[in-house]
């Protein structure tokens, strides 16, 4: 099978830029599979995302980065990132107690559906190992207390640099990160949290939805910014419930949603179909 | 075509209620058409909507409520209201300028599928005064300014009762009500927020959700309360939007929502189907 | 905590059914929990869910079926049937090759939000008994030719009754039953067709799907009778596609509302919420 | 305010599409807005739409098509549409009995979310005139029996060419269309049938949905072809329904989902945003 390179494109709006990489990516004999580009208007933002065949393309792949920086992206003041369809992201996928979105994941990597290795599942508590060991992905147990929070980060650190992890998920990790920690992985923490944002930040939120008397309810995935719950949003999706629901009907109906929004975050994000901008993100899909 | 009658009740919880309200319904020779109920387990309270057929219910119409209340409701602390099928309600419609969800509302009046009167529209503009001659609806233009707002209001109160109108509808009328006015209509006036309540509550939700950069779009219908945009809700529906979506288009995308999601909440009321509880509603559909 | 009885009701209408019932509840001393009914006008059908209390009620247990029939279900022609709380139902899985489903169910199972027992894991293949093995349920492989069907039947059965079973769930089982095996477990198969029925019934709905252009796919939960995926419908669900999914996009977001909707499926089912009539179900929640 | 150009083209695919594309509508100064492509895999075709400002393009209005078709169009077996935004689409209604599309599509209008004419609206029955004059719009009574269909059908394409129309929408116009009709006026004609289409093809789909059981109903905008509801999908939606519902619910729900697809569909064509191959449709959106 054929191999592709993606480029992740943006930078300020002006005429012909569309037709600069596609005559970048054709001169050079590669092969434009998908083409996908989006202007913000109030910004005059323009954004990006090509695939091309590599099997005939002239540039060696070590190489295209500089080229495309010579050749184009200096001179519009683009910012871009190139991914390449035969190197597997590595995720590690952050847990505590609850089992849904892990499950949801785990059964999704096995199939295939998420192309990309697991090399860790760590967690704060012990409650999840046994699921970690059935599909025989290395668990790590890494306890935090407020004393404690600063070190154990650190070795966290150090055990995703020792992986080589691309991106980190949040599978309903029941802990605050630290800024330091949010801002050296920026937009490489992808988080699941159980409400419709901006509704119910914080804690708690199905109790505060039914508090409210919503007639939906929902969750969001979004990278994770040193704002709590605050960073760009990757998907979102409701689910109904009526005043027969109370809170513990509310926490199932919405672990369902959870665990749905969660993996169509890190499928997109898989494909490189995600382009954060600001605090928004740009989908192409 | 025979005639019901429909009560909607709550009390305090207690065993036997259920056996209590269909045995007056029963002996008094009342067929039960309809029956549902719901205990809020964390309140511990009883909620009820009973709708019998009156063909040869023994009691006149003008003395249910008063044997209600001496046989079962004095000594059960209920609250209640009772209804009648072939009483219209008749409701108000305030507008400002946009046409949406007018026209729903006066379409589906046209057709029958609102049973009701709508005797006048009444708007702080004169944009929409066609419409209403269209429809052949007396239509009052009364202006609001901060130096006017009371008396205006209190002239507003007068043609409301006037007309004998049940309930408010506020199909996308751009004016705060004041307390009072809010008060004295408790639970009588429904609005549409053009969110998904809690989030984006007052001014331009389309340009904070544009900003905030959701996946999903929504509105909310609810009873007006003296806290804005806090009232109970009585419906609400998303749609989803994406980075391509302007506010423009946010706000053309928007308009369907609020105007299936108002629709679907007066549709309620006329079936006399909403019982508002606290900040929360329940609904018997 | 303190138990509960379900009777789950359906006889020709006639007034006065309602208060008979609960009266029969509440003069026994059990405290109603939970009531919902139906008229279905076209049909004159009368449909009834009741949950009561045991905990001061006087009739013994075993006795209910009988003193219910005796003093209401045979003068009013009544079909019903009892259950309680207490009693955990048990359900058998059949699979075939397809993880997802599965899955879900068991991850559902081990938290506790299916509130049942599954004694057995059976399928015609051999691929998933690793899954039944991570969770520890044993696993039997019963493989069916054309020439074996009829024997192979006859242990599934055998082995059905030897576990007790209530009802069987097929999690995309790949076989098509037997009519005297559907006869046999009359409304007590659940399985999942990968179509929004009747769109697409029979092999290879999403191919069809796909040749027919549709933009949403969907997926339907029915009890199995001798007529394929003409059985009465417990949930459906559907999920948005565009031009740009291909046959296996329509599978993998197929998956998705599959395992959504066969889950709901059973939830209904464990909850004494399902009544079938006819072609049709009558759905109490 | 610029005008801009919009191409909408398809043929089989080979590498350098896009590039070519691009190229001829940069070198000629004209800047793009829009891009969009797609390459269906199995059938091996090319499908795209561009646009771009005409402020500055080189080449005359007039001479778009010839200058395209020389240049890249006929070497590649390309089929294109070319379109301006400044010339404002005409479409003729065709309606019924029922009101609640037309109302929709008229207030769409009238607030200028539609950017089109409409010079005529056509029925064969005279109940919903009345509409019509309220939005001053003429109205053409054309009665058809099966004795006067071709008759009629004549003096409707005549009515037709007299006021330019760009296409038709057939907002619940209860009358099935002659091949000749609908082969002459081929991807021309819009319908909104009232089911999730292929479920309950033909007459009295609600009807067919009830008896079924289905769970949710659905409605499906179209292009008419000779084949009765086989024509490409334009765009489907669905609504929730219950036990609970009668097929006057369905009815009356159905008409929400009807009015929202249909819109939605018109919405897509006035863009230019819809290009059909075969029995399917790529939405550019």
């Amino acid at each position: 099978m054929s191999q592709s390179a993606i480029l992740l494109i943006h930078c300020p709006d002006q005429p012909g830029l569309v037709a600069l990489v596609t005559e970048f990516v054709h001169k050079n004999r590669g092969n434009i599979l998908d083409l996908d580009q989006h202007v913000d208007q109030d910004l005059n933002h323009f954004f990006m995302r090509i695939e091309w065949d590599l099997t005939n393309f002239v540039i060696p792949r070590e190489k295209i980065n500089d080229y495309f920086e010579t050749l184009i992206g200096a001179a519009y003041d683009m910012k871009w990132s190139l991914k390449f369809t035969d190197r597997k992201p590595r995720i590690a996928l952050f847990v505590s107690k609850a089992s849904h979105c892990l499950y949801d994941i785990l059964q999704r990597h096995g199939t295939g559906e998420f192309d990309c290795e697991i090399p860790a599942i760590i967690s704060n508590h012990e409650q999840l190992r046994y699921i970690a060991e059935r599909f025989e992905i290395p668990f790590y147990h890494i306890p935090i207390t407020k004393e404690t929070k600063a070190a154990q980060e650190a070795k966290t650190k150090e055990l995703l640099e020792d992986f080589d992890v691309d991106f980190i998920v949040l599978a309903r990790y029941m802990q605050i990160l630290s800024d330091d920690f949010c801002t050296h992985f920026s937009h490489r923490i992808i988080n699941i949290h159980h409400s419709f944002l901006p509704a119910f930040k914080g804690a708690r939120p199905y109790h505060s939805a039914f508090t409210r008397g919503v007639k939906l309810i929902g969750a969001t995935s979004h990278y994770v910014t040193a704002d709590l719950d605050e960073g760009p949003i990757i998907a979102q999706d409701v689910a109904r419930v009526s005043h027969r629901d109370g809170i513990n009907d509310l926490k199932r109906i919405g672990k369902d949603v959870e665990k749905r929004v969660l993996s169509r975050a890190i499928y997109l994000q898989l494909k490189h179909r995600v382009l954060p901008f600001g605090n928004r993100t740009v989908i192409f899909n």
